[in-house]
C-alpha cells in the first residue's frame, strides 16, 4: 500500500528523516520491510508548515527514490512539523491529486491502507460529504474521500470523534454492500500544532504503525548519540515502519488506538468506530 | 479554452493532420487564431481506433508542441477515425484523467468550452449520473461530467437526444443556481463508426466549429492537389478552427446545430436543449 | 540494472509480451527475478518498426508498471520487430534521452549493464565518437555512448566487428584508467531486419540473456499451446530473463557470444573484444 | 527564447516576484511582451540560497503557469538571493538537465539567447571544457556548455574575465565554422553573494535586460508604495523584461555591458569578448 511519516518537534531539515538515514523514507520507497508491497513507487508527497505556519505541499507522480527536486527541497527546507508519504496505488490513477498528504485550510491528512471494493461504495460515500466541501475534492482515492468525510463530521472541532464517525460510516456502508472487512487504515492528520495518528482495521489486523520514544528517555539510554542533542524532549516521529534499528527508539501503536502528539504530555487512547 | 479535431475517412497517419500541415493542431497548441486563449499548453490527448476497431488513447499533461512521443505515435499510427484535443485548463487540475478524449466502451468524447461556475453545480450534476457509471469517472472536469451525463441519458442508443437532455439538465441546473448562460460547448463524440459534432451555447454565441467540404467537390475545385487523390469522397474533418487556408475547404457549423458524419450522406440538424 | 526484450517474427501486438504474460516485461519492472536490481522503475522505452518499416519510439521516465499510455500503445500497435527496455539507473539522470532504445537512422540499440567508473572515462570515450555523429548524442548514459562508438566503428556495415571494436576501446580505456573489469553488458541492436544480441563482460560473468527455442521445435513439444499456432517458425524472442516458465522454451546465450536472429537460419558465434 | 529574473536583497518569499505581481515571471511564461517568443512553456527552474547559504534547485519540464509545486514552493520559501528562469527551447530536448539555472558548487548560471548553429560547434566547444569539469555536464544545451566553458576560464576567480574569454571562444569558433553572428546572450551568474548580469550579442542587438532602480531613490519618488518599505536600499532585481509598469522603476542594461550587484555600490561596466 503506502508508507508514511509524521514529524513534530524542533525544526529540522526534511532530509534528516527523508534521505539521510538508514531505512529513511526514500529507502523505504524502493525496499519497504513491513509494507503490504515492497515497492512504493507510484508517487509521493511532502507537506510542511512554513515559517508563517502555513501548510505547503510538494507532490509528484514520480518515484521518490529518483526525484531530484525532492532531495533539493528536503535539503533546503526546515520545519517543526511535516508529513511525508510514498504511494503504492491500489488501482486509482497516478496523478498529483491522488497523492498524499491532502490539505484543507490548515489541515493535512495522509493514509495507508484501503477501503475494500471502494469503487462500489464510492458514490454513496461521496454523497455523504457536505455540499460546501464537495467541490474541493480533486482526486479519486478512497483516502481523500475519507478526509472529506472526516471534515464533514467535524474534524476541525473534534478530530477523534470525526474520524470515529467516518470509520463508522465506512463500516456501515461496507456492511450494506456485503463487503467483508471494508476498512484498513493508518491515518495521520494535523492542524499544524497537534498530530493525531490512528491505527484501525475492520479485521483487527491493521498495518504497522510506530511512534518514537520521548527524547529525554532516549537520550538517557543513548547519551552517545550527538544528533539527538539538539532536539527538544517533545520531538516525536510517527511512522509506518521504523527508521533505523536503534534499540528502544520505536514503539508500536496498539491495534485500534489513536496517538495524540501535542504540546505537553502526549496521549494514547483506544479508538472505535461510531455512528 | 481548447482546440480539437475529429477525422473520419480513408486511413491516414495521424501526423498528416496533427503535425505536417500549416496550422496543424500542434501549431494551434502554441498559436491558436480563433481560440478563447491563444496558448493550449495544458496537456493533450489523441484517441484512435486500431486495426481491430478498438479505441486507444494517448494522453499527456505536457504541451503538445514539445512532446516527442506524440510525434512518434502520430508518425507510426494510421487510423480511419481519430480524435485529437489540446487543452487550455479553465482551472481544474492538469492531469491525464482531465485530458480529452474521454472513453467509455467503444465511445470517445471531447469538448471545447465550459460549464460556468461548475464548482457550484458539480455535486448536483454528478448526482444525476447513473450509479453504474459513476465509478468510471476518473477526473474532475466539467467535460467528463457532461460525457457521463450523456451516457446516463442514453448516448449509446440515441446520441443527439442524449446530448440534448444533458444540455437541458445543465441549463436547468444553472438556472436554479442563478448562473447566467451556464453552458458553452462544441463537442465531438463517436462510437467508432459515426461522428456527432455539436455546436451550442446558452448565449447563442458558440465557440467556432468547422467541417471540411466533401472531397469529391474539393477535388473538382482543386484538381492540382495530389494529397487529396488517395482519400475517399466520404473523408471528413471537423475542427475548432481550419487547418490551412485552402479556399472552399472549410464550412462553419451553424449555431445550435449538430453535424453527423456517417457512412452514406452526412447530416446537419438543428440542436436544442431538452428536459 | 535493466531488463530488455527483443522480438522478431510474425507481427503481434506488443502487449502479448509486454503485458499479458506471466512474468511479462512489465511484471519484471516491479519484480525482476534475475536482475542486479529487483525494481526497474527509472523509466522505460519501446521501439517498434511500423507498417512502412520505420522505427518509432515511445520512451518515458515513469515506471512501466503504472504508465497507462504504454498499455494503450502496446494494445493498439502490432509489429514484426520490436525492442522494449525497462531501466534501473546506475546514477545518470532520469530523462527520456537516457532511456533505451536509442535510435540512429533505421537502427535501434539497447543495453543492460554498465561501464564501471564511466564518469572518469566519459570525455575520452566521447572524443572517439566521429564528428558527424557527435551532435546526435542527446543523453548522458554509458549505453548511448557505446551505441555511438559502435556506429563510429562501422555498425551499419559490420555490426559484430563494430561492437567488438567498441568493446575493445572500452576495455583499453578502462585499463588506462586503472579500472578493473570496466565493462558489463548485454546488448541488442537491429537494422529492422536482423537482430544482433551480445552477451559479454570483462570479468566473464555477464548479466543473464536468453533466447527462445525455434517455434517448430516448441510446437512439437507443446502441441496444446494454441497461442503458438499463429506464429511463424522463425519467430524469436531474446530477453534478459525468461517470460513464463514453459519447459524447453528458453535457452541461455553462452558467455561471450553473439546471437544473430535473421531470415533463414539464426546463428550463435563467439564474441571477443578487438582493437 | 527564454525569460529570467535575478533577485538580491532583503529576504522575500519567491512568490512576490514569480507569482503575485502584474507581469510576474509566471505571467511572462504565457504572455511575454519583449521575448523573441511569446510563450515560454518548455520548462522552468528556480535556484535559491537557503538559510545555510547553500544553493537549491527546483526544475521542471512543465510550463511554469500550470505547475502547482512551483506555486507552493514560491509561497513557502524565502531567500535573499534567487534566480528564476522560464524556457522556450531552441531545439534541444525538454528535460530537467536542460533547464536553468545550472549549478556548480555554490555557483548558479542562467541564460537567454543562443549559440547559432550550436550543433555544428558543439563537439569543439565541449572539447575546450576542462577534463575535471566535463563529467558534470548533464544536459545538451548551449547554455550549459557556456557555463562550463566560463568555469574552465576561471569563473570562480574572475567572473567578468572568464565570461569574456568564453564569449571570445564562441566568437572565434563561430568564425572558424563560417557562422555569422554566432552568439546572442543575456546571462546571470552568482556565487551566492554577488550577481553578475551580462548583455551581449555578436550583432550588437542583444535581447532585452533591465535592472531595478535603487530602492532609496524609488522610495523617494513613490513614498506611497508600502510594499517597498520593508526592503533594504540595496535590494535589486535584474530581469529580461520589467515586472509591472511602475514609472522610474526599471533601467535598461546598455548593449555590451555587465552589471554587478554586490554589497556596497553596484557597478555597470563595458563588456567585450577576449581571447
Amino acid at each position: 500500500m503506502c508508507r508514511w511519516l509524521a514529524y513534530s518537534g524542533s525544526p529540522i531539515r526534511l532530509e534528516e528523516l527523508l534521505v539521510k538515514r538508514d531505512r529513511s523514507l526514500i529507502d523505504q520507497s524502493l525496499h519497504s520491510r513491513l509494507g503490504a508491497t515492497t515497492t512504493n513507487g507510484d508517487g509521493f508527497g511532502v507537506g510542511w508548515y512554513d515559517d508563517a505556519g502555513a501548510p505547503r505541499l510538494y507532490r509528484s507522480t514520480h518515484p521518490a527514490w529518483n526525484d531530484r527536486n525532492l532531495r533539493e527541497l528536503a535539503a533546503g527546507v526546515s520545519s517543526p512539523l511535516f508529513f511525508a508519504h510514498i504511494r503504492a496505488s491500489t488501482g486509482t490513477a497516478i496523478q498529483e491529486t491522488n497523492t498524499h498528504p491532502f490539505r484543507h485550510g490548515p489541515w493535512l491528512w495522509m493514509h495507508n491502507g484501503l477501503i475494500r471494493e471502494f469503487a462500489r461504495m464510492r458514490r454513496e460515500l461521496l454523497l455523504a460529504v457536505d455540499d460546501s466541501l464537495f467541490t474541493s475534492i480533486e482526486g479519486t482515492t478512497d483516502s481523500e474521500a475519507m478526509f472529506f468525510l472526516a471534515l464533514t463530521f467535524g474534524l476541525e472541532d473534534d478530530p477523534v470523534s470525526a474520524v470515529e464517525k467516518m470509520v463508522g460510516l465506512v463500516e456501515e456502508t461496507g456492511r450494506n454492500h456485503g463487503v467483508a472487512d471494508p476498512l484498513q487504515m493508518t491515518i495521520a492528520t494535523t492542524d499544524g500544532r497537534t498530530v493525531w495518528a490512528f491505527r484501525y482495521s475492520s479485521e483487527g489486523a491493521s498495518r504497522s504503525l510506530y511512534f518514537s520514544t520521548r527524547l529525554d528517555a532516549l537520550k538517557a539510554v543513548h547519551p552517545e548519540l550527538e544528533q539527538l542533542a539538539g532536539l527538544s524532549d517533545e520531538t516525536r516521529v510517527v511512522v509506518s515502519e521504523p527508521l533505523g534499528d536503534l534499540a528502544g527508539a520505536w514503539n508500536e501503536v496498539p491495534e485500534s488506538h489513536v496517538g495524540i502528539v501535542q504540546p505537553g504530555e502526549d496521549e494514547l487512547r483506544p479508538f472505535a468506530p461510531r455512528r
